[in-house]
């Protein structure tokens, strides 16, 4: 792992690092925020799922998370949203919402995305190892958050291990990608046209197939231009209703998609997830 | 005016406006950000001036202001640090310290800057003017504050104008502008040669030659990069003990010259602000 920054702030170190990673095959840059702590202690990890186009930068600039993570004193982990390179394959035509930047958190089976486009192990398995073994966290503490397409990956990788995450929120989801023009796409080039296949990569299936959590925290702009045709968060809602999941739905008046909303609600979903945390 | 964007924020408005400049000739662009209010009602104005190679959208991307502002209720604005455009003169090497990201709060008196190189007249009249009749401003509730060059900017300003500011802070500034190169390549370059027209455009020459502030609150990080060879706070430190100011210099271990060091303290210095603005 090479460092490739460190600045003081809120009397924490936000880092930016780089690594080799198996899973994608690919150098992959990822950034955590370390909290002052005493020498030996280990402190609770929030992960930070980043949507379309963004890399690790976006939420470390424009989140806002740091204060809130200094005094729950929270390490904040924000991973690249796909593999990059010059060898990595992107979308043909240079889209904004496949490929580079849209890694959509599965592990692709299709070629000739499934080499390196393995985001789900990178995010649940070799990324979480390298944090338990480089920096201070408690790995038995750990919850997940994330912003539009890495509110899909929070919701199904919360999901999907319900016994890791203490706590699972999301800002602005896509809450059902099989039933959506982002997720079609992209889960029919990552993982065939079987929408079987898709389910475990979509939380209204996953909760319609019986994946329960206690509770989920979702903050959604009522401006935002992706409501209706991407986001869906009605749809949310009712699987939610029907499996007995205690849903905070907080539709927002007068917020759009950007990181000026993510930024106004990161404090109260990190004193949501450090509640649970302990 | 011309209005390039608008988002929610901290339930405010954080907006991008252009307009056309008669100071320096060029179209303008600055943020601006006003806290939820009631109707008619006016708010106090912060002005925050950006540092070297900045624009508008460092601070409003990355400074953590609009928090802090919607708790205090302050306006807070943030120009731009030169005018630009393909006809606006630019160091010849394109350096980072000098000419486009760089006007020093200055209006140049020498060719070829001198046409459009107008910053001080920029930020001290003609942008004043327009915030007072665009936004629910009250403009005999101003201050001041700014960062690195932007410091500079800050308190010569603030101390040539003690009656308008009721506040004036800065982050990291450069506080004698003539003993460092920086401020010397620039105020040779926009003011020529002789020292003495330096003088104003310099914070301790200012209280040297007797500008008054009651206070001032200076934040400088201990591992700033720049500290020794171009901020030196222990000349501002001798100016106003020998003149009777009241500085707060407080500094930061650990902290750098970066925008984590300013946000990590920009909530603190607004709460300073709000106190003076009443």
């Amino acid at each position: 792992m090479e460092t490739l920054s460190t600045n003081k702030a809120h009397d924490g170190i936000q880092g930016v690092y780089r690594h080799v990673s198996a899973a994608t095959g690919t150098d992959m840059t990822f950034s955590v925020f370390v909290p002052a702590h005493e020498e030996g202690e280990t402190l609770p990890v929030v992960w930070y799922l980043s949507g379309l186009t963004c890399t690790h930068a976006n939420v470390t600039e424009k989140g806002e998370y740091r204060r809130a993570c200094a005094e729950h004193r929270l390490i904040f982990v924000a991973p690249d949203t796909s593999p990059r390179g010059p060898d990595v394959p992107d979308d043909p035509n240079g889209a904004y919402d496949f490929g580079l930047g849209a890694g959509f958190y599965v592990d692709a089976t299709q070629e000739p995305w499934a080499t390196n486009y393995r985001m789900w192990t990178y995010v649940t398995e070799e990324l979480p190892e390298l944090i338990g073994s480089m920096f201070p966290a408690d790995m038995a503490r750990q919850s997940i958050m994330g912003h539009s397409m890495g509110g899909h990956g929070a919701l199904t990788i919360g999901l999907s291990h319900p016994a890791r995450y203490k706590a699972v929120s999301a800002f602005a989801p896509i809450v059902a990608p099989r039933r959506v023009p982002w997720g079609q796409k992209a889960l029919g080039h990552y993982l065939g046209p079987d929408p079987v296949a898709w389910r475990k990569h979509d939380a209204v299936a996953l909760i319609e197939d019986g994946a329960r959590v206690p509770e989920l925290l979702v903050e959604q702009g009522a401006d935002d231009q992706f409501l209706e045709g991407e986001l869906r968060p009605d749809l949310l809602r009712k699987a939610c209703q029907d499996a007995g999941i205690a849903l905070s739905l907080n539709l927002r008046s007068g917020y759009d998609h950007s990181y000026y909303f993510v930024s106004t609600f990161m404090a109260d979903h990190l004193a949501w997830h450090a509640e649970r945390l302990g």
